[in-house]
């Protein structure tokens, strides 16, 4: 059996991992401690409108500083889950109460009413897990570790963010707007005249070096497009909108760089051993 | 205003990133095409239940090699999408076909149900969307650029893989065997135990480099159990269970290890420079 076939034969054992959309939708969340208030950055970032039910004595300093906040956002309830009503209109539900008895409740409440539901702490009764993240503006960066190990995949998330620039997001942001001026200049939906835009896009983001993106200012976009998108069709490198080749400090690349400091001193030690041999013979 | 407040309050924009549970859930893919064999290629590595309604013209032939080598979780039915019938019991939808006007459909049937669908290049109808992925085992990770430039993702991922070792999941595997061993240890859900354990799993992470846990075996376990887990509980350094230091070729760690040969080379050349010099002057 060939490799792909085997490949294919053994997909299996992890989760769909999705970027799930809710802007203005209804997200309820039981409970108001530190998990309750990583729930609510989570659900903030991605625009949901929140309830918040938990008795104010359970509130951890950031779910109250999010509350007071982010009023545009959360609905609070200072009060413990009182049964299905609460469900009502709500396209999310998620559980962060020690009550263990409760979060599967609710859990069989929302299942019913077939709405997602995570219980933190519970993952067998859990339709989603939460990961550790990244995020640069547009870009968002989830890792999982399927329930394996929390501290792991904060570690790894470290490891990542070490080898990105940091400017990532930025040229995200440009190439969406340069792809909107584009459209502009050759507009339509789909056909030839997409896919001529999509491959040329696309050469463009093969060619240049991702940070030369986030350097692109208005004019610069249109100077691309004037020089790139006529009858050539064709990709201008940077250095013609006089975008200087600049040393990007990743760290790999910044280490690379480094060998020139012990190479000058080794040098140098190198000489004066000589030089010390030579002058102790000569004395001696 | 402080920082945190402005970060807080400057929250959106970006969806909820989630590692969805497809443990025997069935999943209804209409279409049969390139994206739907990558839909099928996700909702396999979920463990997920699939149906692909598809007339047998429209299957590209990865979807083809899937519906034949995966009959243990691929139902396929070579019919066009016939209405409301093909989604009973179905937990998720996802549609890939060119016809706009059934996907808008489909979608719409769905939502009646309150079944997440995902319909292909219609971002507006989707409850989620799917993005460039890496897979090590256990370890999951998902890149989106929230619509803005798949390729653009496709590229952060190739960056982050050069980030990593490709020994993380192997790490993660042997955490969560590590963790298995010590429950045995040490059984009981919660209270003091469950708290100690976890602090001395925490301390284990954060002090040991990563790839060391990649190379445990049982043998190693137990000992590692025997000399941390006691009255003590200390975190006993790999070095102690005969695990030889390793330098990990990870881009940037490697580059901070080449100095040495350039070193060697330049003392060389200072030494050889101050010979010559000298011999030179000698001889004139």
């Amino acid at each position: 059996m060939d490799n792909e076939s085997s490949r294919i034969l053994s997909l299996g054992g992890g989760s769909l991992l999705i970027a799930w959309q809710l802007k203005d939708k209804n997200v309820l969340i039981v409970g108001g401690g530190e998990v309750a208030s990583q729930r609510i950055e989570s659900i903030l970032t991605a625009n949901g409108q929140i309830t918040v039910i938990s008795p104010e004595d359970g509130l951890h300093p950031r779910t109250k500083l999010f509350i007071e906040l982010r009023k545009d956002r959360i609905f609070y309830h200072d009060r413990k889950f009182e049964g299905p009503d609460d469900l009502f209109g709500k396209h999310m539900v998620l559980t962060a109460v020690d009550d263990i008895e409760l979060s599967r409740k609710i859990v069989a409440m929302s299942r019913e009413r077939r709405i997602p539901v995570n219980a933190a702490d519970i993952p067998e009764l859990c339709d989603f897990y939460f990961g550790a993240q990244i995020r640069d503006g547009p870009l968002q960066i989830m890792i999982s570790t399927n329930g394996n190990g929390p501290r792991l995949a904060s570690l790894i998330r470290t490891r990542l963010q070490n080898g990105l620039s940091g400017l990532e997001g930025e040229a995200i942001i440009k190439v969406g707007q340069l792809r909107n001026k584009l459209k502009e200049r050759a507009p339509g939906v789909g056909g030839q005249l997409g896919r001529e835009r999509m491959k040329w896009m696309t050469s463009l983001c093969n060619t240049w070096p991702m940070e030369d993106f986030a350097r692109l200012d208005d004019t610069l976009m249109d100077k691309l497009l004037d020089e790139g998108w006529n009858e050539k069709k064709r990709v201008p490198i940077p250095e013609e909108l006089g975008l200087v080749p600049e040393r990007i400090d990743l760290p790999y690349v910044f280490a690379s760089t480094m060998p020139i400091f012990p190479t000058i001193i080794s040098f140098v030690a190198g000489a004066l051993t000589v030089i010390s041999l030579l002058s102790y013979r000569e004395r001696s």
